[in-house]
């Protein structure tokens, strides 16, 4: 019987990234894979649609930027061309990735994987023996059990909806999360006429609410009613009805009083976007003694199942459904499965203490939806800090204190908030809404990982002139309790501590929000 | 005798944020600026170029998208509107600093500030007392003595091009430096013939050649003539001739085989483009007592110039000639003068340590080169970092490895370096060309202010899919010199450098460079 150092169950990105990571350390490394390398990220999530979303911004800016000095006539979007674009982006892709898979030496199986018991799978049939095993195979659309939405041809999901070959003329997204609003936006932008139907009183539920808001009013061509579900449907029509609920209570409450009574909409194509879902049940993962909660692998900050030597990384785990997310599960699994071959003596230094843990942080995970504007953040917002008891202090700017954001997007309302520990004044998160943000909040990331201070964040230079710049701005516009505000002290010792509860008496959690409606150049 | 804390002279980036931080600080401030609020970069600098290079970016975009599914016919510039914009963008900037100084309660004075003595300025003829005065009037276009180049109505420098009603058919550009380079990429992309006259044998010579070259390629649209000087100039012709100089032997080397002996260039426009000169001398600070060195004031990492209690930051110094560098000067120098205000106890502890020092890191100050594609980068080049001595590991690799990059530029050519050093793993320089690039480099500053090795780095996730992820790519494709590659270890002990050293036992500096030329989604 075949024997590798590790197995990876599924080729997206946790599984091939977390291939390419062992065989770099020398480990012999089976992937298999049952349909196109590169999973749902690839073939026909992330990289399909941002080709698509490319395209539609610059045929939005042509035929807007006419105080810029561009002038055109007769500008039309060809979906063919675009549809064409993105499947020789994903071939480019899906190459490349074949091509470090193999120059690393991981050798790659096309076929049906399971997971038998630890340090065993089949493929299509064959037994093989892995020392570590990783579940990466992903999740599934989900699909709600709306009747009249099965054998309905009218009706798609995010794979489907990546095949069309005619922009439909009318448009109902079902589920105003981030994959029903990046394509709410493209096809809104491409001239489909959207509706948008939310069963939250807000879209993006885990954005911030005014951030949401603020979104919606950037995208005038998308109808919304949230706080709405769809009943049933039948052939192009969905009939809708306000939510009965407690969150229906909490819609009135936030303005969501569009939900006063049963509605029709007739449209032309129905996308289902009602989230993802882990492919754990659907693998039989819990029959083969997998520990499952909600359907999703339990995992460790290492990515340990409960089984030794199996671990999981990815949408399997129900973790974020983030690719990026899955990337670092599948780096995190890896360094810990081979954490034994490798550990120098040295981790017992200082810089070695510097070093460790090599463990997964889903604080400091970025995270964007690629509408038009983008939205964009990483670690927590104010309402996730004071839930969790934290004291802080948030700014909020508007992204016209960039003068690159006013030379670019004179009619954008961007924004960017930065949530600090009022204690011992370290970044906690940053959300920013704004074209090009995407861009921009891997910074965050690297800045809340530093752990510093605001104080010392602030000496971070970013150059003139950048939208980046209003991070900054955001930084040096937090208030100190004391006016030390620029000044190299510390604040991590319990005197600064102590100091600052003098300033600010409350002792329970609370946010100080400021606003600056000023911009420099 | 009117007394202030701090007397800004020049209302520039320096002068301006300066005066900000100070009247943060609760100080009472005086800012002085002869013409109008925001200096050379708001008004005819940064801002200005980059309101018009937007516009001229989507009109590109706009004729050259048809594989993304944008079909546009008959789309023209119109440069009139764009310069409406533009000015527009600089009067609502204007408006941003003043209202920002005025909340702040900083004095604001137009008029002819003199520094006098320290302790002493005069405004207007007005003698003026500040406890610290900060010099902070910039530079001016350099003028270079070329026969035929003054009093002649088609020649201009930077500041007049801006003003300019109708696009040239014929632009000459002298200096292919980077506001030489930006205005050239300006001029080609709205269909204007230019030709970029460089004395060096390469364009932007503080460039790795490598990546000015790769620029070079991108621009198909300009001339260039390189290791060339202009000897006169008779009305819109252009006499020059091979530079007899030993740059001109290393532009042979380096294949600058086109300076092969004198031409002469018709032209309808010639801009001078050969550098910005300190106004120190200009402005008297020399017979004042100020110590210059070559026509700048000369300062210390605090900023501070030869006499107590003066200051000096910005252009003035001669240093950098960046509006963020200004912005990092003005900051620094108004930390070094309040320090004893502010200074707490805790700076003795662990804590304020890692704060300390707030002083000028020039290492770690971004640029950019605002053409399309753009190049930015932070700290030193591979070969920077080896004429000072370091072993480097430094690592290449093309931006196609981002997916997001193949999906909304395919036809670009972008690369992303980043430079490590060998003995302690901590990253030294970033260098990136490609669209996108200017809103990313801002991490890199943030990457290398932290100190941390590589093996730290890697663990910080970008968003996908970004551009950004480059970056990370590129962190993740330097190699160890032991299979220790992604565990978290340490490399700042003593062991690990002589683990290292036997790895590689050249003891010389030197480059180690890497490519890898895949990509994965």
């Amino acid at each position: 019987m075949k024997h590798y150092d590790l197995i990876v169950l599924g080729g997206g990105p946790a599984g091939y990234i977390a291939a390419e990571r062992a065989a770099a350390l020398g480990k012999k490394v089976l992937l298999a894979e049952k349909k196109a390398i590169g999973g749902t990220c690839l073939n026909e999530g992330c990289i399909p649609t941002k080709s698509l979303l490319y395209g539609a911004k610059i045929y939005h800016q042509s035929r807007n930027s006419a105080s810029l000095g561009v002038m055109a006539r007769e500008v039309t979007f060809d979906l063919e061309a675009a549809m064409k674009h993105k499947a020789s982006v994903i071939s480019t892709l899906q190459k490349g990735i074949l091509g470090q898979l193999k120059r690393l030496g991981v050798e790659l199986r096309t076929g049906e994987g399971r997971f038998l018991r630890p340090g065993l799978v089949s493929i299509d049939g064959e037994e093989i023996q892995g020392r570590f095993i990783l579940l990466a195979q992903g999740s599934s659309s989900a699909r709600p059990p709306i009747p009249g939405s099965r054998e309905n041809p009218r009706v798609v999901t995010s794979t489907e909806i990546l095949e069309i070959r005619e922009r439909p003329k009318r448009l109902a997204v079902i589920g105003g999360g981030y994959i029903g609003m990046e394509f709410a936006a493209f096809f809104a932008s491409i001239g489909t006429d959207v509706t948008v139907i939310e069963m939250m009183p807000e879209i993006i539920p885990t954005l911030d609410p005014e951030m949401a808001r603020n979104l919606r009013s950037h995208l005038p061509g998308i109808t919304f009613r949230r706080g709405y579900r769809v009943d049933r449907i039948q052939e192009g029509t969905l009939h809708i009805s306000p939510v009965q609920s407690n969150s229906s209570a909490t819609g009135a409450a936030t303005g969501a009083a569009t939900a006063t009574g049963a509605e029709t909409i007739q449209t032309d194509l129905i996308l289902l976007a009602t989230g993802r879902v882990s492919r754990a049940v659907e693998e039989g993962l819990g029959e083969a003694g997998v520990a499952l909660h909600e359907g999703c692998v339990v995992v460790d900050e290492y990515l340990q199942t409960n089984l030794p030597g199996v671990y999981a990384a990815g949408d399997i785990t129900g973790r974020m459904l983030l690719a990026h997310a899955a990337y670092r599960m599948g780096e995190v699994a890896v360094s810990h499965m081979f954490r034994g071959d490798s550990l120098p003596d040295g981790s017992k230094t200082a810089a070695g203490r510097q070093n460790w843990p090599n463990k997964m942080r889903f604080d400091t995970i970025p995270w964007v939806v690629f509408t038009s504007p983008e939205v964009a953040g990483c670690g927590l917002t104010a309402r996730e800090a004071n839930s969790r008891g934290y004291q802080t202090e948030t700014v909020t700017l508007p992204l016209m204190v960039s003068g690159r954001y006013v030379a670019e997007h004179p009619r954008e309302r961007g924004t960017v908030t930065v949530v600090v520990n009022a204690r011992d004044r370290r970044l906690l998160g940053v959300q920013m809404l704004g074209s090009g943000t995407s861009e921009i909040i891997h910074s965050a990331a690297a800045m809340i990982e530093t752990g510093w201070t605001v104080e010392n964040l602030r000496k971070i230079v970013f150059p003139h002139p950048t939208v980046s710049e209003a991070l900054r701005d955001a930084l040096w516009a937090v208030p100190s309790g004391s006016p030390r505000d620029m000044t190299p002290h510390a604040t991590g010792s319990e005197r600064a501590v102590e100091a600052q509860n003098t300033d600010e008496p409350s002792k329970t959690p609370g946010t100080k929000t400021h606003r600056k409606d000023t911009n420099h150049a």
